[in-house]
């Protein structure tokens, strides 16, 4: 295959974590990273050590008591975020920047807080209005966004985009998982997702992420949670000793694998628990699907992460891994909105 | 999706139970199914349910004492096997037969025994040479099988033709799940899969998948088990008290993870036990794949099957889902052979 040219959209825990991931394949040629105030560009391929290295630590996004959700990191140096990379300049329309290179671009992977439900179905469109040819990847978690992302696939076809929506770890691997281990039954009765992840040295990364998770829990929503000061974040961490316990949650995978024919959205439950003081994870991270067999058995396979595996491991490996595949897809003119199931055997 | 028409080569243990898990996919019309004396044609849609009726345990195949490796299982009735079927015709041409109607055919299934090495290539090629466009699938075993497919891949390229290769059980399922597995990883060290087969009932049904397996026996090779008598069969058997034990196969898992970029085909292992005289799995089907993320963790991940689902489960239910993901390839035009890692996240 062919290198393919690839935007990240956002440096943050995600876009910085998938960038580190890419170096590892020599498939991957970052030509394009950008964030809120500042785009690295270079159609020969960024130097991702420098690029990381400048920005470690270094996120463009507001002060500490911020209220609009982003995730607030501690900021040093004269230019915020990806500007203070010497490949990087400053702007402040970084999305039209690179879809102004986006002839160039292979695919898009889209890392940005998708805090407004419908941020990123905007930004697909946006690429879609200026006749973007390619793939874009995210990997969005709550389940309302993949309706918006069908309202617009029309204008993602005719512009020749495949866009795969959900392809992190849950929705993504985990998706794909639940999806496979379908196969041995003609009928699915449940799919149980359950995830442990511990954050301590990723916590400072995984800010935006804990606040989304938050907005699971009882008493929130996405709403309270984005009004949050990070302070209030912090207490609710501490009421819980670091260690929050999430069930029900409102992850994509119910629809994702809804759309694969695979079982109703309702059958698909996902939960799992954090601890942002610990390295360790409080459990293993399983998907567990049970169902009936042509020949009348009822059984569970199940699928598992080694405890050792970070959560950005999980994350970025399988955006990579979908982004490639999208590729192949893209090459072969299917355009539309995919979910990880979709890509993997039928049912 | 449309409904897609579907032959079915073969009605020895895997075609029929093929057929039967087929019930249970609305989008799958089996048109035709053939062995080697008999078709069975409908356009419309075969009758199944009187089609397995009236083959079961009637399959048309040599006497006891056989030596050409088919699976020789007692027959009935006047008309051995499928043309025992009101839906069928004897004939001395079942292939060519089948192939005579390939323009209204989307998908072929594969369900035969694969004694010699070229004997699934060689038909590919003949489908070939009719311009064929449309999926061949098989559930094949055997690693140097895929280069034979691969010699002749332009010519199924020319014709039309998307050949989803050992896309069974392993290789199969178990492939694709270590191919999702390794998504955690930069580098993969190792791929187990270390499967578990209990056989008491369906004994009869797999008499052909027995003997393939017993030539992976020290002592033993390819030539050895075809030229077996069942007696002799029987008697490898009984000396092992009905549980044989098989480690370092020669599977196709280890070149489809290797054509998939996934690891080296040595760093795969292939392994089970099969028990002839129980139901039960004398051990737990499982994948595991170790490696190393991103972030310097060595971890193994983990893909396991219910202790109650069937081989024929495991078998046909991923022979149907990769064909079905065949199609969808083969309608975009995508032609050539890919085993199922191909068909997943990339790496």
């Amino acid at each position: 295959m062919d290198d393919i040219n690839v935007a990240v959209l956002g440096t943050g825990g995600i876009g910085r974590r998938a960038l580190d991931v890419s170096t590892h394949k020599d498939w991957f040629r970052p030509v394009a990273a950008c964030d809120r105030h500042g785009i690295a560009l270079d159609h020969t391929g960024l130097d991702v050590a420098e690029l990381l290295d400048a920005t470690e630590g270094n996120v463009a996004s507001e002060s500490q008591t911020r209220t609009d959700g982003g995730s607030a990191i501690k900021q040093t140096g004269k230019k915020r975020g990806v500007a203070a990379s010497t490949q990087a300049r400053s702007t402040e329309t970084p999305i039209d920047d690179v879809i102004a290179e986006s002839d160039e671009i292979d695919a898009v992977l889209i890392a940005l807080p998708n805090l407004e439900h419908d941020f990123i179905p905007r930004i697909a469109e946006r690429f879609a209005d200026a006749g973007y040819e390619g793939v874009l990847v995210d990997v969005l978690k709550r389940s309302r966004v993949i309706g918006m992302l069908d309202e617009r696939e029309e204008r993602l076809i005719d512009s020749g985009i495949t866009f795969i929506c959900g392809a992190g770890a849950t929705p993504g691997v985990l998706t794909g998982a639940a999806a496979l281990a379908a196969q041995s039954f003609v009928t699915v009765e449940s799919v149980d997702i359950w995830w442990g992840v511990g954050l301590k040295s990723g916590y400072e990364d995984n800010r935006g992420t804990v606040r989304e998770d938050i907005a699971h829990l009882d008493g929130y929503d996405i709403e309270t949670a984005r009004n949050m000061t990070d302070e209030e974040i912090e207490q609710v961490i501490d009421e819980h000793d670091g260690v929050i316990e999430f069930t029900d949650m409102e992850h994509a995978d119910d629809v994702l694998l809804e759309r694969a024919g695979i079982c109703d959205a309702a059958d698909v439950s996902v939960g799992g628990i954090l601890d942002v003081r610990n390295d360790e994870k409080p459990t293993t991270t399983t998907v567990s699907v049970t169902g009936t067999t042509f020949d009348g058995e009822r059984a569970t396979n199940t699928f598992e992460l080694g405890d050792a595996t970070s959560m950005a491991a999980n994350v970025n490996g399988p955006a990579l891994g979908y982004l490639k595949r999208g590729v192949q897809m893209n090459q072969n003119e299917v355009y539309g909105v995919f979910g990880p199931a979709e890509l993997l055997p039928g049912f």
